[in-house]
């Protein structure tokens, strides 16, 4: 993989960035991330992925669902319930998902190496205002 | 890689985490993704990329620089001239974000089944209303 997998101005780069725009958000990968271990109800997603709203997981549910990432099943009990699990699609997408998390977690020391040198020279260059 | 590479529980999940709030956004993605191409100048990379403002631009640049993934120089000449081209630690960074453009392109078919399936069933639910 290089560089000119980003056909940016080819039809199908603009299509596959429309599909970016909506899978390219962390609470899509945090979702598809959790789905990895397994089936799980919508009180055990809002549980495990800190910090996400009701509102945004549902939000985030139906887009998934709609793209196919994510199967929707409903049981009629009485109170209903709703599982959710990833489609063998979305399963494809978990092995992206997952690369990401790895390659940050191994690049965590540089990256905040980095960050500490960023902020001290931008100090340095504010104690000359 | 599987879905134990979300430890989300884990302190490491949590850093890489932070890291992924940072980068796991399009615009970055986008960035990199054209600065994959080679050095670029900021109006270049501004005309590049459909749709992101100057403030978007600078904002995705200077958090991209922070994180040590894209290197910013600036020459002295009038007016000055200001490249940006991605770091060693920005070209692994490449991979994987060309890998996720590789997936939506590879599974761009099924993804817009799966919508007007998902569409056509909402509307049948509608009509029931």
């Amino acid at each position: 993989m290089d560089a000119t997998a980003f056909p940016e101005r080819s039809p199908e780069g603009c299509r596959a960035r429309e599909i970016l725009d909506r899978i390219g958000d962390k609470w899509s990968l945090y979702v598809i991330g959790v789905l990895g271990q397994g089936t799980k109800r919508f009180t055990e997603l809002k549980r495990e992925i800190d910090g996400i709203s009701q509102r945004m997981l549902t939000v985030t549910l139906r887009g998934l669902e709609r793209d196919g990432l994510v199967s929707r099943k409903v049981y009629a009990v009485m109170p209903p319930r709703v599982e959710y699990s990833l489609t063998e699609l979305g399963r494809t997408l978990l092995n992206m998902s997952a690369a990401l998390v790895v390659w940050a977690e191994e690049h965590l020391v540089e990256i905040h190496a980095a960050r500490t040198s960023y902020d001290k020279r931008a100090d340095e260059v504010q104690s000359f205002d």
